[in-house]
């Protein structure tokens, strides 16, 4: 499954100097994206490299790539990368193999693959696809735990939890890419010691910290995917805030589940880290404690449970108002690690089509909030303060119960392995802006 | 809101003879869908009449629209009626004018539009629509007290039910349109004598008779749609069969609502019937019952309360293997009406819209199982059958708790006024494929 090659080789350099060392994509990385050069024109697929991007559609025209390589890159060129998801790793492998050898130093094609460079802070980036579904599931099992603790001390988790990645059908026309304002939600909001709900801006915004997984090839309607099967349609992993207004959340959600305490903004990173990068940092998952049942047979690969798992660091970053004034560096959130999924991207794949459900290429699933365990671990505001009930302190002197308007929330992701380069996501940014004036009642002055 | 005008004419007449009294499709309903001719070719726009199709597309070319009605027309002639939705209602009643005029006796123009049709019989129905989202809701009352009912006799209706319009967000790749088979889900159940789940075909399939809206231009994410524009975001009806697995569903749903239990098929009747064409069967918002709240000063329009509604009957009928083999009609399993919606469709796409939640053209909204009051008015078997509990005996001799193999559910609409033409949705009918097999567990035989 996980396959090393020259690729991943630490000692390779690339003749884009910003790559070398740099914190998320040196040439080990290679992460693919949508966005529109500096110029204008249509947006169309990118690889990040260093502070660059190389416009694939310009390096096709201009005869870099051959063969599988060529097919991958031609279906990159649009304005979605959807039918490159669609082709599996076969190409995008290829790719990855061509760009490797054109980025680096001493690479023959040079001169060609520079003028398809684009400083990366100037281009205008996308989300990679047209996301046809997006689910969004609760893999994080510290976060089930922590938010059961809240309703049930002695009890947090469901019977199901263990049985079933549980999961929800979320809203895709509301993923933006990271750098999208997200407005605060109105809705309707009732406090255990009022009478009746009332309809206004959310006073209990949140933050969840998650990974997202691009869907590669798909299955046909009524055509479950096979555990051992699940890994090929993974086309590449992103970061995800699941914004949760919490007081619209807990008013609505029984008995259907979230809808509109979600559906107001997902952020994601908009680079696809694929699983060819991600290679060298598989994992075991790690065991279940005593007295878990085993995943069911349909859940069940020897191979996934060897390195279904990614040994990868997340990082919440908080910037409010208060900081930003004193000059002060963004307050660490949270420090987690995807090793703490208690179900692997591949068992969240074949579960989501066991039923026979059509995934489809460039659809999105989120993993839920990956929480680690301890106060510092927290992946949610929910978590952190207790559902507001323990502020936290800033070095500005602010307190925070939930977010509060102009702040802005950054997640980070980082790949350590000793003997290989590190490569990061990305940032996943997006800060709050106030909610939109809400409707007056007939006669009701606004 | 609704306006009458001279499409709506009882006493007009078409040209094409089998649109004269027929159930659905007469002259003055129209409505529109995409669909591939006998002969093969791309999908195109098209216009049910009688038993016959109309090509927009060619229609267009034949030059047999102007102005608005050619601007319709022509975002009509693609695979798809997103951009036909996305132009609102002026553009769709110019359209439904022309074609009115067009296809009524001595309308002139008979000769081109005559070369234009294509017997539906031998035609290829797609989904009218690529669905970017879709949605499904609660607002049928006496289904959510029935089915609260059997978890709480005495409070069947949670808290919010009669604030909230209760929605969660669904699958939409596996919608498909009437016609289409649905494939039996496998998935995780446990009955409650049961120490454990186990993976395997669900042995409680189940139908779910729902309208089905289609959404027009929709709005910017951030941007809310107040109540008193929002008919005109809706661009058509239509049925809508949401397939569940009820004991897929107990199992699973808890804390997120439903998952897997419904993503596995959703039918809808492919003709996307027109607001326009619904004029004449409006009807007031029944009055709440004594004591229940009022809609919240966002969901409240003078206008929707008096004309929001719809009149249309609503039935559910069902065709096994012995009813065909023995030559008998199908049972009808419920008899119900769109008046019984708590919520009308305005009020459901505002409070959809009102977190900021963008709406697109082409979206689906599922209004959820509209049921009459008392037994022959469930619009599901859990009703019905009491979770399994009451079979239904059919003249095959056969005995129903849920779906069995083989099985084929058909829903029908049917709008009727004194003085009006009555009009129809067509059909929304699907039959049930046995289950995939299943993943053995390793080393076992399968």
């Amino acid at each position: 499954m996980a396959q090393i090659d020259e690729t991943h080789d630490p000692g390779l350099r690339s003749w884009v100097a910003s790559a070398n060392g740099h914190p998320d994509f040196p040439i080990q990385n290679l992460p693919l994206g949508v966005f529109t050069p500096p110029g204008g024109g249509v947006p169309r697929g990118g690889v990040a490299i260093g502070d660059m991007v190389l416009d694939l559609a310009a390096a096709h025209a201009a005869g870099l790539f051959t063969d599988e390589a060529a097919r991958a890159a031609e279906a990159a060129a649009g304005g979605t990368l959807n039918a490159l998801f669609a082709l599996g790793a076969g190409p995008r492998r290829a790719l990855r193999a061509r760009l490797s050898e054109l980025l680096a130093e001493g690479g023959a094609g040079r001169g060609e693959a520079e003028a398809c460079l684009h400083p990366a802070a100037r281009c205008a980036l996308h989300l990679p696809s047209r996301i046809g579904d997006y689910t969004d599931f609760y893999v994080g099992i510290h976060h089930a735990t922590n938010v059961g603790k809240q309703f049930r001390p002695d009890n947090p988790l469901l019977p199901n939890y263990k049985w079933v990645p549980i999961g929800y059908h979320g809203r895709a026309s509301s993923v933006v890419p990271s750098g999208t304002p997200v407005r605060r939600p109105n809705g309707q909001r009732k406090r255990a010691d009022e009478a009746a709900p009332s309809h206004g801006p959310s006073r209990n915004l949140d933050y969840e910290l998650e990974l997202g997984v691009w869907i590669g090839p798909g299955n046909a309607l009524g055509e479950p995917i096979p555990i051992g099967a699940a890994a090929g349609h993974v086309a590449g992993f992103c970061l995800l805030n699941d914004w949760s207004a919490r007081d619209i959340q807990g008013w609505e959600y029984q008995p259907l589940g979230p809808f509109l305490a979600k559906s107001f903004g997902t952020t994601v990173s908009p680079w696809a880290v694929t699983p060819e990068a991600l290679a060298p940092f598989r994992a075991a998952q790690p065991p279940r404690p005593e007295g878990d049942p085993a995943p069911l047979p349909y859940l069940w690969d020897e191979a996934d449970q060897r390195e279904g798992a990614l040994a990868l660091e997340l990082e919440v970053l908080l910037l409010t108002p208060g900081l930003r004034e004193r000059g002060l560096p963004p307050h660490r959130l949270a420090l987690s690690d995807a090793r703490h999924m208690y179900w692997t991207a591949a068992q969240i794949v074949t579960h989501h089509a066991s039923n026979g459900c059509n995934l489809r290429p460039g659809d999105l699933l989120g993993t839920g909030t990956i929480s680690a365990p301890g106060e510092e671990g927290c992946g949610s505001l929910l978590e952190t303060t207790q559902g507001g009930k323990k502020p936290i302190r800033l070095a500005s002197g602010e307190e925070r119960r939930f977010l509060e308007d102009g702040d802005e929330v950054l997640l980070r992701a980082r790949a350590r392995r000793e003997g290989f380069a590190t490569i990061g996501f990305g940032e996943c940014r997006g800060s709050v802006l106030p909610a939109p004036a809400c409707a007056a009642a007939p006669g009701e002055s606004t």
